[in-house]
């Protein structure tokens, strides 16, 4: 039966992709991914055919990768991060109704939020949500009320897609709702591209938050209330009981 | 400067490390974790120098890397799953306040909510959370708080250490409270020894659920209210306009 591997190639690094994702990609001959991420890919792996449509069209991308399967080659549909948090794995098994011949394999991977918060140190040390603050594919209220909800039980939270040219205040937004139910001290975090050229990362209270800079290519954390910063890094407390010596 | 690698080796299965991981495992002499993640380690790595301490002596086996990595010699604190997410960077810097002359580098892993959502199909693919049933170090009202919060919200859920010996009707009194907030058909996934021997998965409601047995290998996935079963996988749309054709 013909295959095609949905593989999370991490954040942007060769090395952060798993061995399975490697090999998963050598394995292949056709590359589908969105332009972004099949170009971090074609350094490693130049002797590829990479196949990409705009984004926006993907469920006309997931096809191509059933149609490439369908017609005997091996096929990779990558995603940057994990193949399934806001990856395209979800999508390739709806479309994959109408090609019953090709079987799927999941290849996870290092999402932004396990990427990014290895550079700010430990945000993500207790219990966690991502929230997407994309409306593209989201009513606005339903992301407002999963903010609240996150800020009210004092969840750790990461922001994917915090920010885009056409939504330039969302953070903002984001921000500004938090900020009536968490402290305006609570340590936050912005990492900008995560393991690619121009990684950057900054510690910041929830109030700076509120005016500071993201971009698609930014991810946000926001610690909870026993998050704090040491020696720079931004630390959330599992909760075992240290005391120095 | 003397430098520890706090290292996620991800669920299990060596070739779900990340290049990285292998590379930092390679380069080290002495690995020091909790047993059954060394254990995996060593059929991929036999001539490392292990060091382990039981459950509960996490503040000690930070200070036995400390004091390896002080004396000299290249250690690698290894987490399963991923480095920060329940894992030890946290503590780490916390512990490596006594140890300014030691830097830390997070290299990030597959966590088990990523590694069992591979396994389900994509039951992640809309907001998420995580969140720990243990009750050893998080008061049992602060889990409610979040998993009421959750539900309400109508957030994917996954739940971590679900069930132990000790704690054997947790995942119960979990589905419970979720029962209260959210359909009695939501679909639910259990995955059972991700990526090692012994790997299953089960497709199943919340009611049924409810009386499933789950255990400390057990990682526990809610759905949303869109979450659906296509092709026997857990399957959390994203949100696309898709139609068949």
């Amino acid at each position: 039966m013909n295959k095609i591997y949905v593989v999370g190639i991490g954040p942007g690094a060769y090395e952060q992709m798993t061995v399975k994702a490697v090999r998963a990609i050598e394995m292949s001959q056709v590359i589908v991914g969105y332009t972004v991420y099949t170009d971090l890919l074609k350094k490693e792996f130049p002797d590829k055919d990479y196949r990409n449509t705009p984004m926006r069209q993907e469920v006309e991308r997931c096809r191509m990768a059933y149609e490439e399967a369908a017609a005997g080659k091996k096929v990779a549909m990558v995603c940057s991060g994990d193949a399934g948090i806001y990856g395209m794995a979800g999508l390739m098994y709806e479309v994959g109704t109408e090609y019953p011949q090709v079987e799927l394999e999941i290849i996870p991977g290092v999402t932004a939020a396990l990427g990014g918060a290895a550079v700010l140190g430990a945000p993500l040390g207790h219990d966690c949500c991502m929230i997407s603050l994309s409306d593209l594919l989201t009513p606005w209220e339903q992301i407002e009320k999963r903010i609240v909800a996150a800020a009210l039980a004092d969840f750790v939270i990461c922001l994917y897609n915090p920010s885009s040219k056409k939504r330039s205040d969302y953070l903002q937004k984001a921000c500004h709702l938090m900020l009536s139910y968490k402290g305006e001290d609570t340590v936050c975090g912005i990492v900008k591209n995560i393991a690619r050229e121009g990684e950057s990362m900054e510690i910041l209270s929830l109030q700076e938050l509120k005016d500071a800079k993201a971009d698609m290519f930014s991810t946000v954390f926001i610690g909870n209330c026993k998050t704090r910063v040491i020696d720079g890094k931004m630390i959330t407390p599992r909760g075992y009981q240290y005391e120095r010596e």
